[in-house]
């Protein structure tokens, strides 16, 4: 028996970024591969063209999305391994009923997003910005500003999702107490990531808060205007998931009073446009949706998915596989 | 027997920010305080006036430093109980000799100190500073610029102090490799922080390098010219300790070529005048010397000191407490 057929979709350059060399390797040894030779994403006819022989297709950003009129033509397709986030509106749901496993990275990119979520609690908790501006500015303690330790604080976290777990482990040595809003979070899970279950509203009192939720019909702005309005002064609001699960113009004229501190990665428009009131606030700290976005993280996708599909075949238990029950609550 | 005489020098605006009310009310219970009521400072003759009956003193900034000859004019005097960092310059080494105790909270700054250590450092990390200033400007991922995860990165520490091991207990979720140079750490200790020794020039070219080491004559500009031209090409370099223990000179030199990354919360000259070079540079960040700085971190000093004390007097082991022997190596 050969070495099942694997398209990999991603052209060198692309390539480059989620696949290292050891990953590579592992594709050279245990596949059979069609490297994208290219220099671009392929179309999507193309694509089409090239998936009949298919056992393995190996996809990411810029990979055209798999249709079901395309697995109609993949009478040979086991597995489809995506070296990027989400696979919704990548590869069809049918997929499942096709016995086609399906495998994301998701997991993955959930650890760099944790450390996004630490890195701007304790840049804001210190006042960084400021004391950089101050200090630049020949201005030496000429306030009476004091940064604020995280130990011991207390955190509300939106959704129990994998990025808001990677950021909990991170939390692990100082000792926080997490009150965690979750309508799917068991009672035990809970206990076992040492959080207590709260309502949305008692979440969104805390002086930490960070929104992990995904972008679903039933989150669209379940963050009301006065769920906002309730954010205590002076407290830090973290959104690393999507713009969509909070009512962005409600939360704009919140900060503009300057009652509390937002890290934002992530907008209801992107680009965030130049004139938006976000560019002009001092008490903001603004990204361009790169919670997720690491040199490190991104060379570690396609090695992820490859494993876990080696080990999927060896009936091994996996960790990266999109089941269609976890489909349905997948952002 | 009567509760030990207590004077408690810091007048009530500044006790306040250092001694919380569990700590005041512990201080009734267990002692007879006299508490400053005059809204300033002691000078030093107040003190030498009162410090005859005195079995306990509290001290914290602003506090006249204890000298010689008041240790003379003090014959009761069990128990010296400084509520910030370093004893050294306000509590002669004579105490030691007479069987005062000296307790300082030193280690408990070391908290705050290793929360900035690693928030400087996922801040470098991410280019947080310079994702909020593109945002801000309107522009949405104009570069390549991607961010780096801290997690399995190799991290180099200078001394390993108690700041140096705050940080590490704070590292442990993220799974790094640490390389120590301290030529007073022995292997059983290096072995239990779970770190590896290594020389000053090893260290020195680690692509994440973190400064500890007190201020002493021995420290006095270790880390030469030569070790900071070695620094690699995109480190990031942290200084929460003492600016003397390195060239500032040539550090400035080298930072002004832009090839790596400095967070810096000391300088030889503080305030850093306006008109340092490093103030015009956007590969820094910079503070005013505010490492150990944070409310909680504060409020929690006398408190801590306090409590060493009580076990002290049950015999009971001490953390905080000062002894000759720690004298000679403590900045």
């Amino acid at each position: 028996m050969g070495k099942p057929k694997a398209l990999i979709l991603p052209p060198k350059s692309r390539l480059d970024e989620v696949c290292s060399d050891t990953c590579k390797s592992l594709i050279n040894e245990h596949f059979d591969p069609l490297w994208n030779e290219t220099g671009v994403d392929y179309t999507e006819e193309e694509l089409a063209a090239l998936i009949g022989s298919a056992e393995i297709i190996l996809t990411s950003w810029g990979s055209p999305a798999i249709t079901e009129a395309m697995l109609e033509q993949a009478p040979k397709l086991r597995v489809i391994g995506h070296a990027a986030g989400t696979v919704k509106g990548r590869i069809p749901p049918t997929a499942f009923s096709k016995q086609v496993r399906v495998f994301s990275a998701a997991p993955r990119i959930a650890h760099s997003v944790g450390e996004y979520c630490l890195t701007v609690l304790m840049s804001s908790l210190r006042y960084m910005p400021t004391f950089d501006k101050q200090v630049k500015a020949g201005q030496w303690r000429v306030s009476s500003l004091k940064g604020r330790e995280l130990a011991g604080q207390t955190i509300g976290i939106v959704s129990a999702s994998s990025t808001a777990r990677a950021f909990l482990k991170l939390l692990a040595p100082f000792h926080v107490n997490v009150l965690v809003y979750d309508p799917y979070l068991k009672d035990e899970a809970a206990a076992q990531l040492q959080v207590t279950k709260a309502s949305l509203e008692e979440v969104m009192r805390c002086s930490i808060i960070s929104i992990h939720a995904p972008k679903l019909p039933a989150t669209y702005k379940m963050v009301t205007k006065e769920m906002i309005a309730s954010i205590p002064d002076g407290a830090i609001l973290i959104n690393s998931s999507r713009a969509d699960v909070l009512d962005e113009e409600a939360l704009i004229e919140e900060l503009q009073k300057g009652r509390f501190f937002a890290a934002l990665d992530v907008f209801t428009k992107e680009p965030l446009p130049e004139d938006s009131p976000l560019t002009k606030l001092d008490n903001v700290l603004l990204s361009s949706h790169v919670a997720g976005a690491t040199v490190q993280g991104h060379l570690a996708l396609m090695e992820g998915v490859v494993e876990d599909i080696l080990k999927g075949f060896k009936q091994e238990k996996t960790s990266m596989e999109v089941t269609q029950a976890m489909w349905e609550n997948m952002a």
